[in-house]
């Protein structure tokens, strides 16, 4: 039956880190305590507000499907968030629910992208971008971006990359596996050469809220003609709810209507209705005081990391991630890892997982673990590195 | 930007009831009563097994990702399903949870279907299944079936209907729209048929349990090399939870997983603990009770249909639904809906929704409403064809 597996299936890369978090259950099983710095999940439990909403709902047990684009008192709150966030005006039609960030980003590729078309993303970047490309037959370009670009994409870049078959740019900002802002000035040029250019622009903003600093501003504050993935996993912190969203441009809504109905009929009505109470001024102000958690984290980490002699090129301003050059200690990230995760029970992600751009000379750590935790990780990499 | 739209979503239809469904809502808020027979969901609540387990989940507040594949007691209670419910041996590594059949389905065309290929699948039949592989750049070719078939594929359609393109089978029994059941020698024969061309074989069984009479039979009785997709929305009563499962064989297992994990992270964590609650006997119970309702339902339907003139050339069998041709009374089932809907206020589903075969002669009856509401759709109908 092998031999009946779709041919593109080679094209889609499966996560690396995987075999190490099996590894590091085997570990647990045994009795190891290990530090969990390797998943893109906040160690944070649901938010009191959004627990009560789901079991306010649940009294009364009628669980029934919404409608394909979602509950329509969620799209609003999400449009009155825009207007009152960001200051951007987007009517509620263009807002569709999905089942995560993931579901978003199929229904921007699926409703935009033909065979043989050409995607550009940066590499470093979340792998399943460029995996959901291919599985539509399209064709991820993956650029090679640097520190001294912040790991983000430029108007050259893009100018560089394009070919005929270029269909659109997408960009993350925050970045994983790097945690960097894209800057204002660049996100508005590169949405300008992308239409100049005829071309798609999608603006992965799932890591928006979680940035220590300046607000990241939206795609949206520059156009109008763009998508916009976000989800309710990340700042929101309802990450196992399974619940996000796109917002596409007019001429789209329909399009993306119909491929909703057919690929998820609807997202998880609960999770909907929980994800509301999101919106609710005391939620929010509980929101922000992770955000402040997470900053702490993240400048203890990140002193930490280079005390220990790592390099971090630019300071990760967003999202809960450093990705730590650690080419001084081996020349293969993901065998630094596994023996990181053997020898002192600390996981990681290695660059691997991210693209093939110097892969190996890096290492994403999450700080999606308390302080404490992350001190006994660091004086256990300290360890390790020394040896 | 309309032009930057996907050139193969010209292929991905929309749902024509859709339309109905938009002028219902406009005369229910206007004030008239609306009898629906349009949707396919049961009116039931969620069973309180299920319910009471998402409250105690939910008391715990830590709603975190599960692993791609879903949650290991879920898959277990899957497991001893098949082996209790069909006698046949899954082992859990093969089944997969997804975030509703809908991912289900996705995920076994996405594992298969290359640019071209194509697959076989029965007209009349959901049309999103045809959708999906068109979003797949696969070509879905609808074979025309009939009363004398009870709308089943059959050996000697696919011999007749094979290509060189040909990847595969694709059938759903009970049928949607027909509700009828597939007969089980011509399961066993269509398996064969399909696996002698080297093909790949998919059963969509997720109006199993929903069978009056008889229980319908697994694909997996009589291979174990099938994809079977089914779902917790239909017999386990939980539509708006979004949860379903794949199971896939052996030689497909890696390639699935890493396919879950780039679409969708996971299935919602909290609908998958409480659709662990589905298995428990009191429950089992309760929803047999209700499959007793629906046979109520069908019959009353069935004989009250037939007394209006309407032809029901044969017994649904299955799911909750009667696909009634309606040729007598007009050449065109979507505006005998339309007028149905305005005139009457009954909603049923034309049978262009389904397919192009004889599709204006057909109209699905959805029994998901009380008896005395039928009762009374019943007699708006008579008056409406006696017109």
């Amino acid at each position: 039956m092998d031999n009946l597996i779709a041919k593109k299936m080679e094209e889609v890369t499966s996560f690396h880190v995987m075999a190490l978090l099996n590894k590091a259950k085997q570990l647990e099983k045994q009795g190891r305590d290990i530090i969990h710095m390797e998943i893109g999940e906040p160690d944070f439990s649901t938010p009191e507000a959004v627990v009560k909403a789901a079991q306010n709902f649940l009294a009364k047990g009628d669980i029934k499907y919404t409608s394909a684009a979602g509950l329509p008192e969620l799209r609003q709150h999400i449009a009155d968030y825009y207007a009152k966030h960001y200051s951007v005006t987007v009517g509620v039609e263009r807002i569709f629910i999905t089942p995560g960030a993931s579901g978003a980003i199929l229904l921007a590729m699926a409703a935009t992208m033909d065979h043989g078309d050409e995607i550009l993303l940066t590499d470093p970047g979340y792998p399943c971008n460029a995996n959901l490309a291919h599985l539509l037959n399209a064709k991820a370009i993956r650029i090679p971006v640097h520190d001294k670009e912040s790991f983000h994409m430029t108007a050259r870049l893009i100018e560089q990359y394009w070919g005929k078959r270029c269909k659109g740019v997408l960009i993350a900002s925050p970045s994983n596996p790097t945690g960097t802002v894209i800057d204002s000035d660049i996100l508005q040029e590169i949405i300008q050469v992308t239409h100049a250019r005829k071309g798609v622009f999608f603006s992965d903003e799932i890591y928006h809220g979680l940035v220590y600093g300046d607000v990241a501003e939206t795609a949206l504050t520059y156009s109008d003609q763009v998508f916009v993935i976000n989800s309710f996993s990340k700042y929101f912190g309802m990450t196992g709810w399974r619940v996000g969203w796109i917002i596409v441009p007019e001429g789209f809504i329909e399009v993306v209507e119909k491929l909703s109905q057919n690929i998820f009929i609807a997202a998880s009505t609960l999770s909907q209705v929980a994800a509301v109470a999101s919106f609710d001024e005391n939620n929010l102000k509980q929101l922000e005081a992770r955000k402040m958690e997470l900053q702490e984290r993240r400048n203890f980490l990140l002193a930490g990391l280079r005390e220990l002699g790592f390099s971090i090129e630019v300071i990760p301003q967003g999202a809960f991630y450093i990705y730590a050059k650690c080419s001084m200690f081996t020349e293969n990230s993901f065998q630094f890892a596994l023996e990181l995760l053997e020898q002192e029970g600390v996981a990681v992600t290695p660059g691997v997982d991210f693209g093939n751009n110097k892969e190996k000379n890096y290492i994403r750590f999450a700080y999606t673990a308390p302080i404490d935790r992350i001190s006994e990780a660091l004086s256990r990499i300290g360890r390790f590195t020394c040896r």
